[in-house]
């Protein structure tokens, strides 16, 4: 039986870093937790929900809130969520589901695992990060992420019933502002027939292997960049030095630019547009990558993968595209996901076709 | 057995919209929908919560939102978010509560009552109309206002358990924005005895004897400004001319400013302060009278009351003080809901021994 050992800790963290894309906040914190988590509990069973009984009950976990805020789950929080799910649909789960791959919401949910000693489901319902509790694969196949359930440090609970996903995502965003932009939440009670069928399985091996090749990265190794690049199918869209930089937290969002200017070829400029998530790459007024495939920096020369946070004026970074999970490619998943739904007046080009 | 019947609803419009204190909406739309209930349904009986049983679950009902939108309850919210509560505590419960009196929410749990096929209990947690969730007798009293349930015309629904009142208001506003400023809520689930012990017994038939008062004003009968005034233990404080209107919708609330000049002294103006409400009177920088008191113009002609949105250029008013409830008058009423409660830095003074 695979499980997830203290010794997957580093990767898995490196990898969920690469897949949030810039969002999703520093996965240290998130890391002790989990290191915790295991040294307490043991390792978590790691199971596919294809092995699971198809009517069982999942129970998807996240945290949210802006990323930037440093206040962490006291532990109490999960356990409440999910429990009161449990008591709303009368009946209990079998195992946890992460909701999003990448940032802490990759390592958190293994750590509630861990705390109530139930396997974790190798799947999630992005294989990314997204910062709006809509845009899964779960919306594109029709399922409500209602039930939802909420609830902060403190003890302040919600239970949210709402008619369509974008409902949910302006309810939970409102009390989530109100609870001091730190909470977390269940959503998309699913069985694992559905989480077969709707979600993404294998998304934590996966996360697990980027971390991998991240760390041969590190270490020096010969052909490890390359051999990064291929198993996420992934390009080096730009290399530069960062020459500008803007981040705001603003109405709960961690927004931004950064400004790169080419190593090589100091007059070509790539910017990169920020909402939580690293979300569009301009050069010349062009979109070269955009949302729903992901956006990683990473650093030349020591291959750390950056959050938004950790971006700072004049490091040499890769900008590294990445191909979305083929369902997000579609017209729906673009529609849903794609840049429209951030704002941004381009249409949606696969990186790989971009001028 | 008393009852609730279409002849009572003028009257208790007429009150409702005094007890209101300015806020509360306009109540002919919760006069059209009260008399299409008691057309359907039959009287409905009017109960003391002293001859319940005293273990009895009430079921409280109001409408959240701004009172300047005009949207109005489907029918489908209430019995939605009592049914919901019902279930959330695993009971029946045995009447309709008013959680204040003053505006449509005087009339709307009578029309709920009349469609549930349930008695009303004749009281309320203000024995008024305020603002914000926590401002009630049973927050004094330490009753939770959790667990609430709260629904919109769309089927939007949501559960809230926060721990403390405070932090109910947050969530409540917060959610009710999100669902366009109309929302049907149920809170401060009390027991009879509770609602004997911390709420306020008689308040509808306190509202619609002030109704039948100011009907009798309307109706031109000798010494019936008196009899009101007296019932109420009233002042008329200032009489005037309206000279300038300020009204602006701001993050939920309905908030203004209305000076009056005085009909026999015009260097004297009264400055009335409103957030949904009318809050406060200052005369030469003077508070005159102040929440938790009550507030309330009346056409000096035709002695009709008015709500905030009813207020024009050049009408000529008396500005008329009711006492609030006792329990209100405490130290820690004045705390909770007198003028310092809404951002006033001005101390509460009883209007009767105001200078």
């Amino acid at each position: 039986m695979r499980a997830i050992t203290l010794g997957d800790l580093e990767d898995l963290a490196l990898g969920a870093v690469v897949l949030g894309t810039g969002g999703g906040g520093d996965p240290y914190l998130a890391k002790v937790m989990l290191a915790q988590a295991l040294e307490r509990h043991g390792p978590v069973p790691l199971v596919d929900a294809a092995d699971l009984d198809p009517e069982g009950l999942l129970l998807p976990v996240a945290m949210v809130g802006a990323p930037t805020v440093e206040k962490f789950p006291n532990g109490g929080e999960a356990s409440r969520v999910l429990g009161a799910l449990e008591a709303h649909l009368g009946r209990r789960g079998i195992a946890v589901l992460p909701i999003e791959i990448g940032g802490m919401n990759t390592l958190f949910p293994v750590a509630v695992a861990a705390e109530l000693g139930l396997p974790c489901v190798d799947a999630d319902a992005m294989r990314r990060a997204f910062p709006q509790i809509e845009m899964t694969l779960l919306t594109l196949a029709g399922i409500s992420a209602s039930p939802i359930t909420l609830c902060d440090a403190k003890g302040n609970y919600v239970l949210f019933d709402a008619v369509d996903n974008v409902m949910c995502e302006r309810l939970v965003r409102a009390c989530t502002t109100e609870m001091g932009m730190t909470a977390v939440m269940s959503a998309y009670p699913i069985t694992a027939r559905q989480c077969v069928e709707s979600a993404v399985t294998g998304s934590l091996t996966y996360c697990l292997e980027i971390g991998r090749r991240i760390r041969a990265i590190q270490e020096g190794r010969a052909g490890a960049y390359e051999a990064f690049l291929s198993y996420c199918d992934a390009r080096i869209l730009f290399t530069g030095k960062v020459v500008d930089l803007d981040r705001r937290t603003t109405a709960g969002w961690a927004r931004g630019t950064v400004s790169l200017e080419h190593l090589d070829e100091p007059a070509r400029v790539m910017r990169v547009e920020i909402q939580n998530e690293n979300l569009a790459a301009f050069e010349d007024g062009e979109a070269k990558a955009t949302v729903p495939d992901l956006l990683t920096f990473l650093d030349i020369e020591t291959g750390v993968p950056m959050t938004t946070e950790g971006l700072a004026y004049g490091q040499r970074l890769h900008l590294v595209a990445m191909p979305a999970h083929e369902r997000w490619r579609t017209e729906e998943g673009v529609a849903l996901a794609g840049p429209r739904a951030f704002g941004y007046d381009v249409d949606y080009v696969p990186f790989e076709v971009a001028r």
